[in-house]
């Protein structure tokens, strides 16, 4: 364990450059922060590569276990001021703890659809808030991950990570070209179990409760303004819309994925 | 029409200041942008108090109908730069409409809880995100209104305007004390349709998807980190949960909603 007090110190500037995207793609690291978030990463097998608190957390039982976690996974433990956690979470009202973790990515290819019932599939996703929302509903209905098209938001900037409480240390984070996900979707196992690859759309008079879903079920969500293009939705095995009795002819994109997953998860808990 | 180019314009100041809650409340007026939300606003029978654009949206069909609907009901037009519209949105890119309403607060003794099947209770709720949301998703599932209980976020606040897409507009939203609202809840109307009350809760057994609930259906979703107070779910009719199959053992307090409201709405709609 190391004292850090210097808001200059190289190792401060490093962890707090984190909160940039540029320097997460270089060093492949990223920042999460928050006990919760912490200890439920750890419970999911992993350690932070740096962890950050201040001395008034330091008697915390959660604390204990985390700094204990780090170092045996040849971690760097630093205790330092409430100022520097503050300039590291970019609040004045910091979290207990601030970890940085190495980027957990998983390649398309070591994807195994059979080992769940659910993915979701987001394409061009820009609301950080959105993405991680839809992580942690991923990791509610047991979703085996989350699958990226096109340009989506970061998964590991500071507010993604914040609204995924933990789940993006549960849940396959994988990034794709639209162009390599649908022959890798189609051209799966033989085993009747190559998945369904189901859309929500306004382009659609089929309600969401109608369909008996099949597993695997990819779930895919479209951007927040636009929807899935219209090619996307013609590779669909199934185009769905929830009912809208308002003025409003869409619904939040988190939200929608989540009524959706529900509804799969339903089903499956009924068969 | 007036034209308007002068940063340090009392009339820009003015609307400017709106951006602040303290100042919102002074003058009982708010922001929205976007020609969506905006027009939205209009079809639900709102003109803005004030309409401001710049000369290069002009043009959009839109954009004309609203400066009609706002000359007509006595409002302001402002044609202004990008300048100031992006001074406006505190964004560099802004909207191409920004408007000034007059805050909508409906009292709870005028509330009509016949007039709909599903109302959403939200307690001490404090993301704006979160808050906007929860309108959309009332104004799909045809709810009657949003009822704030305790210290929750302001929902005339920028962020929460822009997340309820314009169902700010379609929903009544309603200020009550507990002390208030449960009496107001039990001494309703004695025909049978007084209402049940719904908490969310990780303090019950009982699947969401378990009771035959009644109309009207009031909703309660509880603060983000902390859920709902005890007592509060002690006066509930009803404590369910969604199943959680992850690690988390919550949901986000949006998509938990948008989850319970759809099964109240499906469950209609099967009736």
């Amino acid at each position: 364990m190391r004292e850090i007090s210097g808001f200059s110190n190289p190792i401060v500037k490093r962890a707090r450059s984190l909160r940039d995207k540029k320097f997460r793609r270089a060093e492949r690291l990223f920042l999460a922060e928050g006990l919760r978030i912490l200890t439920e990463a750890l419970d999911a097998g992993a350690a932070p590569h740096m962890l950050w608190f201040a001395p008034e957390s330091a008697a915390h039982p959660l604390v204990q276990r985390l700094i204990t976690a780090t170092e045996s996974a040849d971690g760097e433990v630093f205790i330092t001021s409430p100022d520097i956690m503050g300039k590291l979470s970019g609040k004045d009202n910091p979290q207990a703890v601030i970890g940085v973790y190495p980027e957990r990515w998983t390649l398309l290819k070591d994807v195994d659809r059979a080992s769940a019932d659910i993915w979701i599939v987001a394409q061009a996703l820009r609301d950080p808030g959105n993405l991680g929302t839809i992580l942690r509903t991923g990791d509610a209905v047991g979703a085996g991950g989350l699958i990226l098209i096109d340009d989506c938001t970061d998964p590991f900037s500071v507010e993604a990570v914040r609204a995924s409480m933990g789940a993006l240390f549960t849940q396959h984070i994988v990034q794709a070209r639209w162009e390599e996900f649908v022959p890798w979707l189609r051209n799966g196992p033989d085993d009747g179990r190559r998945g369904q690859l189901i859309g929500t759309s306004l382009n659609t008079a089929m309600d969401y409760q109608e369909p008996r879903y099949t597993s695997p079920a990819f779930l895919m969500v479209g951007n927040e303004a636009q929807g899935l293009p219209r090619d996307y939705e013609a590779a669909c095995d199934l185009l769905v819309k929830m009912p809208m009795l308002g003025k409003a002819d869409s619904l939040n994109a988190a939200v929608a994925t989540a009524v959706m997953a529900y509804e799969l998860l339903n089903q499956k808990r009924r068969a």
